[in-house]
Formats: structure tokens, C-alpha cells, sequence
């Protein structure tokens, strides 16, 4: 089954909000074995979506359109809807009760017309409830293409599709097992892995892709293959995985599970029961950012302090001013001091600190841009351990989050 | 003009990676006066990416790709580049010294023949230096259609794109000025406001958009409008808003200029030479995270506590224990404590607190889900504000920063 995403919304083409909802539709599509075949932005405009329209009919199973059905007169999707599909708009009794519910329950305002309105839907649409506002998705067939229309607002659009949508699509008749491994290597380039490996590369078998990913001086090597054989599926990749493995061990450093390192490790303390606190200096909050993101965080996670001036490191987590003056404040020893500081200061079994120099200027420190020390303290240990991260600021701190993530992990996983 | 944009990439289609390069790449396109028709994501495959061309070329007169241009075998661009403008790959010596010095510089290991072959392309190609990477930019035309291809490495594009494609296509010719304002509106549902402005909105002038965008429970409405004439395209849409603000003034609490509110609150604090610190609960060191994010934040930001368990408001920030009891963690008496322990912590002149339930359970607090107090400490006075933010736990944390961001915002408006 292959896929088209369609966003329509002029916000997107003038760059005024980054499309979020593509990627996460195209990962739970994934997930159930639907290939996304393209996705598309276009604009507010009804030639314009019934031509994007034609097109996904023409090359996909499944349209999946996000955006445009407000109660307001910029928003056109639901009326081009009726055009393309040469139907009317009729009052859905359900519907209308689902958005009155809503205005007496949510909303100050009495109810008008325009938002009565939003029960008028295509008499061809099945409705699918959408708890969280007023505009339904809507289900819909041409041919052999299934069109399904829902609101841009991401925690709508999400709810839709996990309690509708995708459940819908997998009733649907047996789908695929899409499966993806991604595996980190880092301190050598892409054409250097691809000259190790080229003879490995050449013997892959036909149906396991594999693609170089290279970013924040990494390279991420992804091999994927899908099939209605899912233990086959996996075997071909798992195997080929385990041959990369013995070639260039040296290299690897973990898999990629997406954003999902800080979900594990948030995991793996609940499970053992341990609690963190974190002192941030070159990461600026990022990494208590990512825990508190998570639900039910509050039960592993102390707190956290960002010392981004030199003077905090000592004002605030007691670091020796001494030790700082002669090692300076991006040094192994400051990066320990400030992870056993923030451990007893917030009374966690285990730390971790970062400090270093992410640039583009040298601030407080003599430490050549890149270098960033990660300090870690455990209930029987504390170490820092040094990494140069390269000359861009943004990836410098991404890549000491990822790595005082990875360090963290491992000690949580050496726990019997 | 009108440009299409095409991005293309496995990784984008699974979901592996959101597509932030568009957005940027719009918001450029869109301030020089060239209006972006569609956005196209795409797999690395030839027949693909060729079609994709065909389509653009026939829609747009500019045409931007990115992606598809390392060294390796997955990336196939530069050779369908060379299929759908039946050309042939020639070595380009200036692009060939390039590689050569930036092995010689940052690589460690040995250039191979895959490095140097990032030094064969089209001979119909005009070449853009990347300064960033091995994959030069290549500008082709066709027809009447321009098309850019550059790497999908978002710094490396972003340095293609400033200092090469964007001038040169402003070179080409007198564009349009396209002009938009975005007023932030809160305390009215769309229809609502709808209603109000319906007159209003009847009467704009036919060059002049309006587009109403709802989220975290505010609604922005942006005025857009281009043309060759800039003072006459900016009086269009600056008379209606000033219009607008006369209707609902009542509820516009600001413009929305993007992110940049962060930006506007740290470049206040150069201005008037003073320090910034922040204790943050429910909001889990975002707003640390952002500021932090600015170049030279340093110069102004002292730092943040995220205490995140009750215990650390004690332990870390010395907030009453007896405070906490009476009444209780989410109360405008411990959002002020936490402001004002902050403040001496980090020996700042202004901090910021927040605390608050962002949800999904409760937590260690009573008050009920979106409940949230923002804490202002001054030199010379402190206080905090009782919000109530709805209950999705993101949104919650999105809006509770957008408001401590906004006090201290009107705060630093009042120094003299």
C-alpha cells in the first residue's frame, strides 16, 4: 500500500511553521506497513488542491490530507472535497451534537452558525470523531484510493489518526512489515565507511536498502526492508546488521532509535528506581528540556541547573573557585566537581554535567571551540570524560545531549 | 516568481527526520519576493525525482532541491540531474582543489576516488561553492525554469543558499515585495473572532489576504499582501490592521514575529546591561533551553534551576517548607519565592519562575491540570500571575513559556 501526505495551508509555504505532522504520519504509516509514496504542501486554494488531489489518486492507496478545515472563509478543503468529488454537503445530526457538546462544555462564547457549520460534511464521507475539536475527519473513495480528510492542529490530527485512521488502514487486509535498523558510527566519514565496506555493500541481498545518513559528525547507516514474512524481514536485516558489526566495530557506537535514547533512559531509572539531576553549562537546559518532555518524569527526575556563567558553577553548585582558576571552567575536574555538586544538591542517585565550549566566540573559557567535557556521578563514582564536537554550535550541543545520554545509559544498564 | 521546492530523501518519507530545511528555505525565498507554489518530499530514485522535475518545471520558475548529493551509492540527484537535462558529468578542477584542501584541512583519513568524484558534475551547471562540505551547488536552466541543487546538510544549504542562490536569483530582476503581519489574538475562538471582524473582513481590499490561525489557545490572524510597490504594499496592510486593532483591541495581546520573542527579551537585556536567571517547574528548562540557543546569551543570562521534584524548591532554591504546606507547590506565594531564590542564587537582577501542572496526572500538587503561576522577580519588586493554560500537557508548556517570556518582555519595556 503506498501513501500520499498532503498539507494544505499557505503557513507552511511562506515558512511560517515547520511541518511537523508529515513526519510523524509518515512514522506511524510506517509502523503499519504503509509506504509513503510523497508528500506534498500546497496552498489554500482550490485548483491547487484539486490538481494535488488527481496527482495522489493517481499514485497512491491512501491520501492522507491534513489542514484547511477551520470554520473560517480562508479555510477551502472541505468545500473543494465536494468539487473534486462531485458531491454536496449535508448536515450530520452526530457531529452537530459532538461541536454543540463542545461549546457548552470549553467554550465562553455561544455557538454561531459558522461553527455549526462544521457538521456540514460530504453526504459520500464516514465520519470519524474528533474528540478534541470541531472539524470530523472524514473518510473517503475514489476508485481504488482512499482520501481521508483531518485538521492540521497536530494533537487533533494525531488523535484522529491513532484512534480512527490507523486502525481503519490495517483492518483494511494484511499490510506489509516495514523494518528499519539504523546503526551510529562515529570519527570517520561517509566515503571512508563506504570504501570498508563496499564489499559487504555489494553482496547485500536485493530487497535490504541500505542509505548513509551523515549529520553532527556522525554517520548513520540505515538498512531497511519490508515483507509479509516479518520474522524473514528481520532476519535479512538483523543479519546483514551483524556482519557490519564484526567490519567496523571500531566505529559503531550505538543504534539510532530516533529521539527514543532519552526514553529509554527515563525508562531504565523508573525500572530501577534511581533518580537524576543534571548540571548543564554548554547544553543550556537541553537535556532537562528532553526528560520533562516525557510523562510521569517528575518520579525519576529531580531537577536540573543550567550554570552558564563561570561564577554559577561556583555561586550555585559549589564548585571550588580554586579548582576552576587552575583548570579552568572546561576541564575534567570542573566537569566531575559540577556533576558531584548537582547530585547532592538535589539528593539524586545519579548526575550528569556538561560544560565546554559550544562557540562561535570563546566566552569564559581558553578551550578551543568544540571541546566539551561530560561529567557523570553514580552512587559509587564520578568521571568526566572529554569530546571535541566540531565548529558549529548547534551541533555541538545536540551531540553532547546525545552523548551525556549515551553515558548515562550505560551506566544504568551496568546496574545488576 | 514562483518556486518550487523539492527535498529529497528516503528519511523524510519514513518519518526518520522532519523537513526543517523548507520552511527556512521559504521564509528566505518569501523575504526577497519570490512566492513558493509547493513543497514536494521525494525518494532517492531516479524515475521520482525526474517526474518531480517535469512537474516543477511546468509550474514554477524556480526550482530548489536539496539532498541526494553524498559521495555514495544511495544518493542518485547528480545523476538524474544529468538524465533529465541530457547532459554528461565533467571534472570541474575549481571544485576538485576545494575537496582537496578541506581533506587536507579537517579529514583525517585519505581522499578516495569517491571523495574526488564530488568534483564531476553536469557541464551545463553553474557551480556554488559550498564552504561546508564536498557537494558543490549546481544551478542548471531549463526552458524558462531554474533549477538549484544543493546539499540536504541544513548548514551547508543555509550558507549555499545566503551567499549564493539568494543573491543571485535577486540578481536577476526586479521581484515583488511581499509583506505580512500576524496578530496575535487571545481569549476568543476563531468564530468568534470571525464574527466580530466579519464586516471588516468583508471590506479588504482584494490584494490583501487574511488567514486565521488558531493554536494554544490563541488565534493569530495574518495580513498578507505583495507587490511591486513596497511603501504602497506595506500602507495596504498597515491600514487594515490599524483598522482591526480599533475592533478588537480587547483581546490582541501582540505581533508574532516568529520565535523571536526570545531574541527581543535577550537583545533588551544587552541594552540595559542587565542578568537574567529563571527557576523553572512545569515549563522543564525550556526557556533556558532557548535563550541559550542565542549567540552571546552568556553576556546576559546567569543561569536556571529546573527543580522539578517539590523537594528541590526546598533543597535548591530554599523556598519555605512551611510556604509549600500552607499552600501548596502551585501558588503565587512559591512562584514568587522560587523567582526571588533564584534571583539571590544566581545573583541576577531579573528572574523568572515557573510552576505549575502541565499534566497528564497530577502530580506532587492539588491544583488541577493547566494551572499555572508565572513568577517575576525586579530589582525592584517581585510577584507572580495565575494562568490557566487547558490541559494537553504540551501545550501547556509551549504557552506557560510564551507568557514568562511576555512578563519579562513588559517588564524590561518599564525600565527607563
Amino acid at each position: 500500500m503506498q501513501a500520499t501526505i498532503i498539507t494544505i495551508g499557505d503557513e507552511i509555504l511562506i515558512g511560517q511553521i515547520v511541518d511537523t505532522n508529515s513526519a510523524w504520519m509518515a512514522q506511524e504509516l510506517n509502523k503499519i506497513g504503509v509506504h509513503v509514496h510523497e508528500i506534498m504542501s500546497i496552498s489554500d486554494d482550490s485548483d491547487h488542491i484539486k490538481s494535488a488531489f488527481a496527482k495522489a489518486e493517481s499514485e497512491s492507496d491512501l491520501v492522507l490530507i491534513t489542514g484547511g478545515l477551520g470554520p473560517t472563509k480562508d479555510d477551502v478543503t472541505k468545500k473543494t472535497i465536494c468539487e473534486y468529488f462531485q458531491d454536496e454537503l449535508v448536515l450530520n445530526e452526530q457531529v452537530l451534537d459532538h461541536v454543540t457538546a463542545i461549546f457548552e462544555k470549553y467554550v465562553k462564547a455561544p455557538i454561531v452558525q459558522m461553527n455549526k457549520d462544521q457538521a456540514l460534511v460530504p453526504s459520500k464521507a464516514q465520519i470519524i470523531t474528533n474528540e478534541y475539536g470541531t472539524a470530523p475527519g472524514m473518510w473517503l473513495e475514489s476508485n481504488d484510493t482512499i482520501f481521508v480528510s483531518m485538521p492540521g492542529v497536530p494533537f487533533e490530527m494525531k488523535n484522529l489518526m491513532t484512534n480512527g485512521v490507523l486502525p481503519k488502514v490495517k483492518s483494511l487486509g494484511k499490510l506489509p512489515f516495514i523494518y528499519h535498523r539504523t546503526i551510529l558510527t562515529a570519527g570517520q566519514g561517509e566515503s571512508t565507511i563506504a570504501t570498508r565496506i563496499e564489499d559487504w555493500e555489494n553482496s547485500l541481498p536485493a530487497q535490504v536498502k541500505l542509505a548513509y545518513l551523515p549529520s553532527l559528525g556522525t554517520v548513520r547507516l540505515r538498512l531497511s526492508s519490508s515483507g509479509m514474512d516479518k520474522s524473514q524481514v528481520m532476519k535479512d536485516v538483523d543479519h546483514v546488521v551483524d556482519q557490519l558489526y564484526t567490519i567496523i566495530d571500531d566505529i559503531i557506537v550505538g543504534e539510532d532509535t530516533g529521539d527514543s535514547m532519552v526514553q529509554t533512559v527515563t525508562q531504565l531509572l523508573k525500572e530501577k528506581e534511581k533518580t537524576l539531576a543534571i548540571a548543564e553549562s554548554c547544553t543550556g537546559g537541553k537535556i532537562a528540556s528532553l526528560i520533562t518532555e516525557i510523562p510521569g518524569a517528575s518520579q525519576i527526575f529531580k531537577g536540573s541547573t543550567v550554570t552558564y556563567a563561570t561564577m554559577s558553577k561556583v555561586d550555585v553548585l559549589q564548585v571550588n573557585q580554586g579548582l576552576i582558576e587552575r583548570d579552568t571552567v572546561v576541564s575534567e575536574s570542573v566537569a566531575t566537581a559540577m556533576a558531584l555538586g548537582v547530585q547532592q544538591q538535589f539528593k539524586s542517585d545519579y548526575a550528569l554535567a556538561t560544560t565546554g565550549n559550544a562557540g562561535p566566540s570563546k566566552g569564559d573559557s581558553d578551550a578551543s571551540i568544540g571541546t566539551v567535557y561530560i561529567g557523570v556521578a553514580t552512587p559509587s563514582k564520578s568521571y568526566a570524560l572529554k569530546f571535541m564536537m566540531g565548529n558549529h554550535r548547534e551541533r555541538v550541543v545536540q551531540k553532547s545531549v546525545n552523548k551525556a545520554l549515551e553515558l548515562l545509559h550505560k551506566e544504568l544498564l551496568a546496574i545488576n
